[in-house]
């Protein structure tokens, strides 16, 4: 039993360094690749850096795999196990599980679940959101914003909301005259974030609820400046609150398969069609990767990335939250399209490879790049593994043989299903960690541990 | 600068550390789950433990990925983006990256490579070989064998190898008439090792090449206790040298779906097969796992593990080399059988489980758990994401709705191809170990670096 004085001294210790814990100014640089589970990563791997290549990724120290959790929309749902980015990124954002399509609320009672850029900004640390899609896609919105469902983007898409002739859903309870908190541009607006850099900007021009200034403008009027193109971006001075819009919605991705072609479907032969033991089958045509002049003059998420890190550190004694979003390599995923996921992770890359140089000089910067869920690509034989059977061997949903820079092929396969996107898969994702991580990332952890991670580091 | 007397007794020092742990008793135990990748972990664990649950392999300490490497078979292949179990296999028992279906032989010029059960062998330690495969599968078979071709299993299959109708190949050159060293059975009956656990009965049957007795009868010449009961293997005694044959060819799975169901393909309604926008789709029918009653009495792996662990640390101050494969993870998602997997992984943690505990007991124990190769098995929606959209959503390939102990449907998809058996995919995979992995086990390596850290581990 320690005597009493010693006792008194040592607890006396103790709060001196929590208060220091609490007062010092430590960073958080939160990376989701979404959709960029192990095959994603093994796919772009195996072509940005060979077979036997290296990622930045595969070098960070840390390591461990991250389980999803989803369940029903109801106060004790059922466990669901495929998720969408609106549910895993409230769970990276509050710490809670919800159901599909909910911007950090909870599944069947609607309640807004208080997210790690609020507790942030009520401590006095800034905030900062970067993505290359909108603004307001799932994603980024679960940060800073509260919504029953993902597609209530700006005001005017709150209500009755359909997509190719399909009514999907609405937020009436979300509107301002139903005291809500109206739109997810109108929320972010008014967020008091420091940095939000993406693409949406067409969900910041219609009028806001019950007004008649765009959403852009309430942003203005809210103290942000707002930059339309990678210029204005990069001459933004310390100091300012920037909102960056640099496309009408998702940003253009670097790559695309040769003359925008995605994965496709093998072609058998008649004979072929008439009984599957018979006749022939032509495999895609092999294709390289090109850049997608789309892209050409936006910046880079790596430029995004370097530009909040810039206005989120300067003359900071507090700290910062940061998200950034490589958003395309699931979208991509979804479209069939195997470059341009490549070249979004490229990018994912290149914007860590920021913030670890940002790190090293800001030692208090804990780094973690994890993905939301899992994907559809899959890596595969880019011919059958079972070709020396006189059978024509092929997948029924879609493929590309890609040519690397190493000079093989490399098969990419999507089938999940028949319709016009892929659906997301449930494999645990990997998370990757600078060395703050030690002793507090593990080797397994659910998705929503990584919120109290963040959230212990900075003390909140 | 140090000083010479200094830099002497340094030297010393060093030098009796490193014979220290050359004659010191080190045991590695390396797990192979076959086709073990993330997603077949997390149906696994979500059917096994539920989607908030843990299996062993996620609270191990330590955690890492390991990238696939395979080549074309010429002395300088390009790389090959998808393995099979056979390169995989020489790649952990070799060190050396090789082309498929060779089993510890080199691409292009077929030379034999050292394996680290021979390397074990000849520095005096034990070793042995567990697999609910056929002992000449391909996985254990690269431990303690040399072929040119995987299939090349017994003295009656060297030659013109034919499955369903089609010429496979063959392993002339390894036939003991051409100076070879003859098929996997036969160079396993005289291959050394103490203990070699699972099935393949049936390759041990045929007369020796060139000779009357059987391939088993050589076996016990060569001084193997042939075991082929669950109670005679549990009645081992310590000293004895087992070899195990408890099936014909691979051993039958726990688990199965009910009534034997695999995945299967959705039922478009007549009027969908008329135009995609049209109908309906009927999924196929939820359903439960339930025991396979063809493995009722086999041992488990679990089983065959411990007496593995008995045999090879009975009396033995020198250490072994222990292999264990469970086989059907893979067999099973060739066959589009969910519940086939989750029972194979489920003995696979059994099996670890024996050998964590074992350590506690033995430190000097290395435990490396890992896959091969990813497979095609994908945990999806179990229903589409997009079924709000008024069209009928569903995969081209075949699919399960497994109901889960928790009470939820968790879907799984097989649509690599539209053949008899799934392909592989080329997914890096995840690799469990031990604390006396830290700091051997990195965050990311390649395949036949895990050989170098069991050879390191065991000072050979
Ligand atoms: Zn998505
Ligand atoms: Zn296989």
């Amino acid at each position: 039993m320690p005597r009493p004085a010693i006792l008194a001294a040592a607890l006396s210790l103790a709060v001196a360094q929590l208060s220091a814990a609490a007062t010092q100014a430590a960073n958080v640089i939160l990376f989701v690749g979404d959709g960029m589970d192990d095959q994603q990563v093994t796919i772009a791997r195996d072509y940005l850096k060979g077979a036997r290549g290296e990622l930045l990724l595969d070098s960070m120290p840390v390591r461990g795999a991250v389980q999803i959790l989803t369940v029903e929309d109801s106060t004790a749902g059922k466990p669901v196990y495929v998720a969408d980015s609106a549910n895993t990124a409230t769970s990276l954002a509050t710490g809670q599980v919800t159901s599909r399509g909910r911007i950090a609320t909870s599944a069947g009672d609607d309640r807004d679940l208080v997210t790690i850029v609020e507790l942030a900004q009520g401590a006095g640390l800034r905030t900062g959101i970067v993505t290359t899609a909108s603004v307001t896609d799932a994603t980024p919105a679960s940060f800073a914003a509260h919504i029953s469902y993902r597609l209530c983007e700006n005001p005017g898409s709150m209500v009755d909301i359909t997509v190719s002739g399909v009514e999907l859903g609405g937020c009436e309870q979300d509107l301002k005259a139903s005291g809500g908190p109206g739109s997810i541009s109108e929320q972010l607006a008014t967020s008091g974030l420091d940095v939000l850099l993406g693409g949406g900007a067409k969900h910041f021009e219609p009028p806001v609820e019950g007004g008649e200034q765009s959403v852009a403008r309430l942003a203005q009027v809210e103290g942000f400046s707002v930059v339309r193109s990678r210029e204005n971006l990069l001459a933004a001075q310390p100091g300012e609150r920037l909102l960056g819009l640099f496309s009408a919605s998702t940003m253009p991705v670097r790559l695309q398969g040769e003359g925008g072609r995605s994965a496709e479907a093998p072609e058998p032969s008649l004979l072929n069609r008439v009984h599957p033991y018979l006749g022939s089958v032509t495999l895609p045509e092999p294709m390289r990767c090109e850049p997608n002049p789309d892209a050409a003059g936006l910046p880079s998420l790596k430029e995004m990335t370097d530009v909040a890190l810039q206005q989120l550190s300067h003359d900071n004694d507090r700290g910062f939250f940061l998200m950034v979003e490589s958003a395309s390599i699931d979208k991509q995923s979804h479209e069939r399209k195997p470059c341009g996921s490549i070249g979004e992770l490229e990018q994912l890359e290149e914007a860590v490879a920021s913030a670890m140089a940002f790190a090293e000089s800001h030692p208090d910067t804990l780094i973690l790049v994890t993905a939301d869920h899992s994907q559809a690509a899959q890596l595969v034989p880019q011919r059958s593994m079972f070709e020396q059977y006189t059978i024509p061997v092929y997948t029924t949903g879609k493929m590309a043989r890609i040519i690397t820079p190493e000079g093989s092929l490399m098969g990419v396969n999507y089938a999940t299903n028949d319709f016009g996107y892929e659906e997301h898969t449930g494999a645990n994702v990997p998370l990757y960690a600078n060395t703050a991580a030690a002793g507090r990332v593990k080797p397994f952890q659910r998705q929503p541990e990584l919120f109290g991670i963040m959230r212990e580091y900075l003390g909140l």
